[in-house]
């Protein structure tokens, strides 16, 4: 690296850090792409890990491998454990320390509990690999558990699956759910009926998909009650443990409970010291910049901005790789001396996908759900995955899925003696 | 099931067990296979997913989806924790106990250390799933870590890879690593030349796998050496430690060591009270019974049987499915009140492979090396592959692999904090 060319770090090798990270190839700056993991994730087929359709490696991409031919970038397996804003520089987890001269952080967010951190013991959320397998072996584990149960209430505490948060994540995580045990899993166990198990889907607002239109708000809930799902919006689970859920005067006897509905923003906001809004995500300038430090920019789940509507702009994967290539544009007008531009988020539509034919598509005049929707969704995600190889192994599982309503990955790993409940 | 009919439990899905299980499909007799895992594993590819080159779900497939259409059949996945042989019942780790009047033990073998067993922290083997995902994390991080070194001996520490034991394991292992190292990375990495890395094979015994007549582990070790592996035989390794490893009076820096020397029989041989022999397995009558017990069997790794040629018969997949077989006709016999039958190995040859376009092929009279020899090894291992999809995506991930020298599962994973180096 040249001692000359200005450095850019860039935290997390997600949707904002990779596409900002590509969006450089051709600047001259060295670039340091720092990750936790050594893979790049396609999170929005995340659900899909956890509900044994596809392996782990077919989501995920090493981002060394993904950025082999972008000479100016070195990536980084490891852990930011400290941001000096005016030294600029970041501490690493390995020791390092990292100097830059310009900084984005785009580290995502995390599930919360909305500051009731036991419940992530009885209902484990969904956001990385580890998480997808660890939900996977909870959910094929509770099969097991029912097969091998002495009593019908004990049976019945294991047929019965409740998903908390009725967004995108909630009504997938549910609507497949209820396909495994209605279809996957058809003649395979001899003393329970996997298709008498109850799968609850739990919203507190009044109704599932809320980023959504009503009219295809109410159309996912009568496919996902199509499909086997009890859906009940307009109440608060108020208490979670290793028996089930309490929801208004009812507790509700469910071993298996998934975590679908707080989001925080990664920690790594707070270490700014920058403004925060109550999920603690850094509250940004316009230009993506963070308030008072004009070299450090903030990109995807992390950043908290208004769109000129007056609402936030949203989570997604798009608004996430549109902010990585600004925050690119203006690193590049900052070395140019020229003046940095403010995001506006493109927005192409709204889609979700609830289960075997059926999702919802909104792209804004026009709104279709059930079987089209469904093919436009699986067009789009195979389309946006990353990597040829990934692709034709994730259209194979799910043609095989498809006709055989079987799923490739489902393995319980995480047997051996002293491993947690995980791989 | 109906009282009247015998109950066969079967311990073991791997090979030997689920063999036997097929065969009593037609019997009037209710079976009880349990296994610990919920997956039959085909255990020759185990090092193709340590390596990266696949996912875990390709070379695994649920016991209960591979038997769902046979009748006679009960799946528990439970852990064996006593078995008593007069009053006919083992006891589960689940809290029940399973009467039988007929029990083959079939759980076959784990690594073992030679007694010396803190070698296990530092040089982990290959067995299971479990075991493979460690084993790709650590060969995945070494090279992470490599790159993070702060000085050149650390550095060429990480690059240092030892794979202890020439066997067939072994020699895929170091093959494969090569590969990994020479190919696979080209070009990933900014401060290390992943190519500089030693692979190097130690094996105690005067030769590589010694199963194989001379001219073939001579060729192997050719093969080997071309492919980049430096070859030892002749030492075994003294000592082993997180820096490296004893030979002789000199200690080798290495941080990364893999074992795939010492084989141990399943504990559950133990809990029988029958004879076993040095490596833990029973010593069975001809018939596979255990001596004393005409109602209980063993089968595969954990039976210990010599051929009519004095040789003892070998620890391969072929030999566990010939034995399953024998044990499910002996069943058969005793239930109908007829003589059992010896077992005699059916011998159609021996195959190992070394890495890309290498190995060696043993059929009697026929023997032959290298890209041949590789052909007709990927060949007869996808035929062999349990379920068409796997077969699928296995030789789609194989092309994939040989053309563009990539792997598709290069993912590590078990980063959260509190997991164990696993998933």
């Amino acid at each position: 690296m040249s001692p000359l060319r200005p450095r850019v770090v860039i935290v997390g090798g997600g949707f904002a850090g990779l596409w900002a990270t590509r969006a450089l190839a051709s600047s001259a700056v060295d670039l340091v792409l720092v990750d936790r993991c050594n893979h790049h994730l396609f999170q929005p087929l995340l659900y899909q890990v956890a509900t044994a359709g596809l392996s782990a490696p077919d989501i995920a991409a090493p981002l060394r491998h993904i950025l082999r031919k972008q000479g100016n970038v070195e990536v980084r397996m490891a852990t930011v454990i400290g941001i000096d804003a005016k030294a600029k520089c970041i501490d690493l987890d390995d020791g390092t320390t990292l100097d830059f001269d310009y900084l984005l952080l785009a580290t995502g967010a995390t599930h919360a509990y909305f500051g009731i951190d036991h419940w992530a013991d009885h209902a484990p959320g969904l956001k990385t690999l580890d998480d997808a397998l660890g939900l996977r072996r909870k959910l094929l584990l509770a099969f097991e558990h029912a097969e091998a149960a002495t009593g019908p209430a004990e049976r019945e505490a294991w047929l019965s699956f409740a998903v908390v948060g009725g967004g995108p994540t909630g009504v997938e995580l549910a609507g497949t759910l209820a396909e495994i045990a209605r279809h996957t899993l058809k003649n395979e166990f001899r003393n329970i009926d996997p298709s008498l198990a109850r799968v609850r889907l739990i919203e507190a607002g009044p109704r599932v998909l809320a980023a959504f239109p009503e009219a295809l708000s109410e159309n996912a809930k009568q496919q996902l009650e199509k499909l086997g799902v009890e859906v009940t919006t307009g109440k608060p689970v108020q208490g979670i443990d290793a028996d089930g859920y309490q929801l208004g005067d009812t507790f509700v006897p469910a071993k298996t409970v998934v975590w679908a509905a707080g989001v925080a923003a990664s920690p790594l906001g707070a270490l700014l010291g920058a403004p925060l809004d109550r999920a603690g995500r850094v509250q940004v300038e316009p230009d993506l910049s963070v308030p008072g430090h004009a070299h450090i920019f903030v990109a995807g789940d992390l950043a908290s901005l208004k769109q000129a509507n007056g609402k936030p702009v949203p989570g997604v994967a798009p608004a996430a790789k549109q902010m990585g290539r600004l925050v690119a544009r203006n690193i590049r007008a900052r070395l140019a001396g020229k003046a940095t531009t403010a995001f506006t988020y493109k927005d192409y539509g709204n889609l979700a996908t609830i289960g075997r034919m059926a999702a919802v598509v909104d792209l804004g005049r026009l709104k279709f759900s059930g079987l089209l929707a469904w093919w436009f969704w699986l067009v789009m995600h195979v389309f946006f995955l990353i990597g040829f190889r990934n692709r034709l192994v994730v259209l194979l599982n799910w043609w095989w899925a498809y006709w055989s309503y079987q799923r490739a990955a489902r393995i319980i790993l995480g047997n051996d003696h002293d491993l947690p409940p995980t791989a």
